[in-house]
């Protein structure tokens, strides 16, 4: 997508494959910058403190980290350590675990000689694959935007979003994005509801994307979710997220549960776009069963680099949480749009089958 | 209450009358410190400005206002104007409007010579009777907390709030953390959940009395009330009201209704702390019937003078919500605990029967 009229991706190999250049996302939207890494810690850290962000492209960045991991050191017992590192950086999102064990599996059945090599070849095959994904959710999803402007066709489809799922939390189109950005291109018109997406406030990223792609848009802080809904102004409501269960549970950035209880009690169409790397098939309750990370409690006392609480008042600061099934109206996969349940996901994904 | 160990109350006349005295609550809880109005004029800005905020409190701080605009003019013309000006300040909450007319009826059957001296009495009269309200509020919401202490006597009774409904949204005590400083006297143990509630996170504020106070209590960010009540970790939701209909829907601060959804869906008990000077006996239904104050976008593009959001993204900023009665678990008022709904608040309320 683009910057400034340029196109970019989040993350790639230098043009001297020397190192891996990615969008500071600490930095956005204030300030665009691209920074280079050239060693596995370097890229452990980008994804820790999410100068590197998003469940896609965290899976896609460790798989870099792991391409320079093995430039140091190809043995198993070297990438088995780098790989445990890259999957400890973040704990919630599933993509990164399924990145880094897909990488392994390839890797492993290679001679030592030639693993690094592969592995940076398998870093920019995983990135061209989640750009794929993204446009298959996007051309799933539009069918959904599309039949709210059949039914409506004077006025743009309104669809909220929470925190940033677009091609930025990706390499390119995004997930929840993914379908805004194809409507747009199909011409139909849409407005995108942001919510600011306290703490870190990954809303003024997707703000910043629509902006640059020229989507209309509206930021609302998130206690305004509510209200909009009950007055009729959201036509559906798209997010993304870290980790879906097998039967359906979505686990995206805290404050998507709200969004779902407010659209159900309002009869909003609630959906979570999907790719299969985020499902987790070997948890049944994602409400019981998915780690809930727990971050810096920083990010809850200093906005803008301005302390707001003082240490005093202690703070709690998990950065998600899981909307169960029966919330969601349905997944938006690069397979199609299913329902959040394990027949649903079953009728798309009949491998995983129990 | 206290603010480093010394009794305060948030407005009231200087000692030699010739001012109004009031904290000021934008600079809170960075700055302490305390302005004076000699005028209507200034009254009204600093209520508008939120220097003044919460619900009670404007009403009290509008009704010096107008014995401020006695002083100058006393003549019905002249009050009927003041009046108007300062209802119009802040559109949502029902108490000013409630105040403003119970002063203008004291004043209208005094000789206009008197009227000064009368309004004087008539502002440091309501701020007693506000403080009085406060403490009823205090003892009968006391009961539910008690109640959980009995049910769980091992753990702190786990109280969940949003915003500012302590002692500085009134003049002394507060509304729904009135009960919590009760509590704590009655040495109940209790911990208090605290939202930051953007924008213009008066959670803060809320923090700020619970440390002076000494009462435990950790702060989150509004998207975080979902995951916490879903965990089990609320016993109960107690927020206040800027105007509860007669039918008992609760508008109050934005937000208010995200966190009453989640409590519905979690089995927690959810309560307003609801002096009558804040019911609308004249709105049915609060959902449809009440005006909802849209605020300057600075508030959401603006945090602690740093400013997040560029114009090119348009922003909304309704100030408050409405949660439906069906999501209320009762109505704590100065005569008691009733049922969110006409029938609950005529059994309290009899003369106000339709």
């Amino acid at each position: 997508m683009n910057i400034q009229g340029k196109p970019h991706r989040t993350i790639g190999w230098s043009v001297d494959r020397s190192a891996v250049e990615f969008i500071d996302q600490a930095a956005l939207p204030r300030t665009f910058s691209v920074l280079r890494a050239t060693s596995l810690d370097q890229i452990a850290l980008a994804i820790s403190s999410m100068q590197v962000r998003g469940a896609p492209l965290i899976g896609v960045a460790a798989v870099y980290g792991l391409a320079l991991a093995a430039r140091a050191d190809a043995s198993d017992r070297a990438l088995a350590s780098a790989a445990a590192q890259l999957i400890e950086t973040r704990p919630t999102a599933i993509n990164l675990r399924w990145a880094v064990e897909w990488a392994q599996a390839k890797l492993a059945v290679v001679a030592v000689a030639s693993r690094a090599r592969r592995a940076e070849e398998l870093a920019s095959e995983l990135a061209d694959l989640e750009c794929a994904i993204g446009k298959q959710i996007a051309e799933h999803g539009v069918k959904l935007i599309a039949e709210h402007h059949r039914r409506a066709p004077g006025r743009p489809v309104q669809v909220m979003t929470h925190c940033n799922a677009g091609w930025l939390a990706t390499v390119d189109w995004g997930t929840a994005l993914a379908p805004v950005y194809l409507a747009q291109q199909l011409k139909i018109p849409i407005h995108v509801w942001v919510s600011e997406t306290r703490p870190r406030n990954q809303g003024l990223l997707t703000a910043f994307e629509l902006r640059e792609q020229a989507v209309p848009h509206t930021v609302l802080v998130d206690n305004a979710a509510g209200l909009l809904m009950q007055r009729g102004e959201i036509d559906l409501v798209i997010v993304g997220t870290d980790r879906t269960s097998a039967q359906g549970d979505v686990c995206n950035k805290i404050g998507t549960y709200l969004k779902a209880l407010a659209a159900k009690a309002n009869g909003v169409p609630f959906y979570a776009a999907v790719p299969s790397s985020s499902i987790d098939w070997k948890l049944a309750d994602g409400v019981k069963g998915t780690p809930i990370e727990q971050r810096d409690e920083a990010e809850v006392r200093v906005v803008g680099g301005v302390e707001l609480l003082p240490k005093a008042s202690p703070v709690t600061n998990y950065g998600f949480d899981v909307t169960p099934a029966s919330l969601v109206t349905g997944l938006i996969t690069e397979r199609g749009v299913c329902a959040a349940s394990r027949a649903g996901l079953a009728e798309l994904f009949p491998e995983h089958r129990a």
